[in-house]
Formats: C-alpha cells, sequence, structure tokens
C-alpha cells in the first residue's frame, strides 16, 4: 500500500540490560515511535481532536521477531510499511536493520477509537483514512 | 514527623544496565512506588477526586545521592519518611537498601494542584493533609 | 505441560501514559516478570552460571494481544504456563487478568544462549531443561 | 568552563503518565541522553576501552527542579554545560526548554571508574579530560 516511512533511533544506554544488548521491550517502544511520526509526517497526531471527537488508537496486538543483537549507541533504521487500513483499524509493519542487515520484524494493529470515559471503536473518518493510506 | 513506611522492589531485567546493574533513573521510579504505596495506605490515591476537584502532586523537585550498586534480582527496601507537609507541598525521603545496607538515598517534593485543563496549585485539604502527617 | 505459575503486578504510575491506562509495553515486560519469577520458583535464574557457561536466554519472537485497558494500582495477575520446552527453545504463554477477567494474552520464545563475546545457542542443560518441564 | 552543548529530545508517547504530561523519571534519562551524545562529540563513549582499562561512569548523585510541564510530541531542548571535572569525578548541568522557556534544571556527578567485577574509582585519563574540558 504505502511506500515505506523511516526514522533512526540511536541506542540509548538506559535502553540496554545486563546482557549488554538493547532490551527486546524496546522494540515495541520504536514500533511506537516511527508510527507516531509517520502520522505527524502526513500531518496528523495519535492524539487529536477531530470533529469534537478526541481519537485515540489502542492497539489490539503488538507482535516483534528478533534475530539479531542490537547495541548501545547503534543507530537502528526503523522501517514501517502500512499493511492494512481497515474499517476502523490500522496495520503496519517495522523492519529494523542496523548497518543495512535486519535485527527484527515487528508487526502491530490498533482501533480508532473516541476516547472519552470509555474507548469506543469508530469507524476511520474519512480525512484521517486518505492521509494513512496517502491517497488522501 | 511519620515514623518510617517501607515497601520491597525485586530488581527485574529490564530496569539492569548494559554496567550489569540497576539504571539509575530506576531509583526515582522506586521513590514513587514507595510514596503511591504510602498513599494506598492511609486510604489515599495520588490521582483521586476530592470534593470534586482531581487532585494530583506534580513534583517540584527530585534529588538522589549513590552509594553502593543495585543487581539483577536484588530485593530493595524502600524506606520512605514523611519530612514536610508544608502548605501546599509534600515532602520525603527515601532511604534505599539492600540486605540491611544503604545504597542510596533519595528526596523529593510534590505540590497539590487541582488537574483540569492546566493545573493550579492548591492548599492541601485538611482531611488529605491529616493522613499525610498522621496526625488525621 | 506445567501446571500455571502466576504473581500479581500491580499498575505504577510511571507505566501509564496520556491515555490514561497503561502502556503497551509494560505487558512485555510483566510478561519476563512472570517468567523470571518463575524461574526462581524451580531454583534457576535467566542470568547464571551451569558448568562454567554463562547462560542467557535472548528473545526469538514476542507476541500480545489486547482485549482490554489496564489502569494505574490495577493488579493484574500474571498467569504463566510453559507451552514448549524444545532441545534449545523455551516457549510459554501469559494471560493478564485484572479482577478474573483477561485483558491480554501473551507469547514469547527464548533461546538457551552461551553467553560470551557473542551469543551462541547450545541445547538446554538436562538439569535446566527437568526444572523448566516439572519433570526434574 | 566548557560552553554548551545541546540535543533535542522529542517526547514520547510512552514517556507521558496519566496526568498528560512527560513521567518526571523521564528528565533523568534525558541528562543522560545529553550526556552520551557530548561524549560521542568529543571522540569518547561512555562505555569504552582505555590503555585495556574498561571504563565506567557510574553517578554518585543526580538532582532535578521541574518549572513546568513537558507535554507529548514537544521538542525538549537539553542544553548542558560541564560544571566540574574533578580529579576522578564530572558534574554537568542540564537547562531543559520547550519553545526557549526554562521547563526544569537537572545536574548530576560521575565518578570515572575502571570496571571488572567490581567497579573502582580511578583518575580520570588525561587524555579523556582534556576532551572533557575542551582543553584537550
Amino acid at each position: 500500500m504505502s511506500p515505506h516511512f523511516s526514522i533512526t533511533h540511536r541506542v540509548q544506554f538506559s535502553e540496554t540490560d545486563l546482557a549488554g544488548i538493547m532490551h527486546f521491550s524496546n522494540f515495541f517502544k520504536m514500533m511506537e515511535e516511527v508510527e507516531h511520526a509517520f502520522f505527524r509526517s502526513v500531518g496528523l497526531s495519535v492524539s487529536m481532536q477531530h470533529d469534537d471527537i478526541h481519537i485515540g488508537w489502542p492497539r489490539v496486538s503488538a507482535t516483534c521477531d528478533f534475530s539479531g543483537p542490537v547495541r548501545f549507541e547503534d543507530e537502528v533504521e526503523c522501517k514501517m510499511r502500512v499493511v492494512r487500513v481497515g474499517d476502523k483499524s490500522f496495520t503496519y509493519e517495522v523492519e529494523f536493520l542496523v548497518k543495512g542487515k535486519r535485527v527484527a520484524l515487528g508487526k502491530t494493529t490498533s482501533v480508532c477509537c473516541a476516547v472519552g470515559k470509555e474507548m469506543k471503536s469508530i469507524a476511520i473518518p474519512k480525512a484521517i483514512r486518505g492521509k494513512l493510506t496517502g491517497e488522501g
């Protein structure tokens, strides 16, 4: 669907663990970091007002396969690709590379929700959908 | 002022860093962990409604001196002592011990605020003050 | 295979995000927290010496499906079940419950490695395998 | 002593808390982030070999005063100034600004150590000292 969107994340000391590598939970944070940078790049925010509704994107699933270690001060390329924009949900994949070599591959699905006292899933507003698919 | 209040925190793998010890930022999280456990122990929450006001406690300062390493799976005793309950602010100290030996000493001050679109400092409500000082 | 092993994790303030719920990355940290508590419960550590080899367990995959929000101060039951102990790998599932209701379901696979300058996968030593399967 | 050294840190969603602002513990991580960027800028790393010694910089103290909230997606300027390079220790201050306005001011002191089974404080090697003071 969409072309790739990339950011680079420098691994911080606080992200490493006693095994000397980046703690695996940070891959999930980096997935979110590139997602949010992508939202900004198309003029959106993951926490925004739209037609007087506060829209949020809680996740329904997140997965990641790890194929190599990532170390302190490594520059990790986070290469995101939108896989599917459904009626209410949004799925993307992130390939993580260090010096051009894949170290992990993640995927996550979020659902468009109206945020109030409770969260309620809603159809992705047309104007937002167009920006996510690159067709708007 | 008040007697000590203690919890024990087991150091998690994700809290260590490549130096093989717990990352120093986690001492500040543990200070908050014991503070919130203390609030619960006196029937409060740091995020609560009181007379229709949503009360929060943003910090104005936090400091910690470190005297020894803390390692994976260590059980850290976090020993909190309320140092001062001012008109609008709340100061406490936390001594961190591993096997009875001090490894760090922290201190932090929070201000009682009404939380809305903006945060506004307010006098600590009498009922809350009594619980913090142990005199209510 | 093995029966369930459970711990309870109290959601900390620092684990919440501006959506008012626990940030999803913390589910992965809780998966690790219960795994390590399980290791301790059978007399092991995830970072241990065995026959002069330093053994570690890097992950090859982690996944989680989320079905409900988890909030500040919630007590999350993390219910772990060993799914498979392979020749070199170890897979388990964690069901997360709040007040008896499932809020998420995670799964992860780690590989037994000799840790030195590089990590090298090895067959899980027999004594360790027995403890993981509950047959040793 | 040295002139200022700055980086910009974009506040991530995972760094916010339910009060809608960046969790205070992240100021300490940002202090470390700018410190390490400064080390790199002068050709050093906080985790490095020097004359066959593995050198590390454990902290002995860290403090921060907070004067305003920092929010999701804010770009925080982290402006570091070396305050003192002692015989064995290194002290710096970080001013945090959002849109040119100070939101926090931190200070931390680290000690130069030879890292082995134990950590042992050592005099800062001359070549490293020169780079930290800007006189080498």
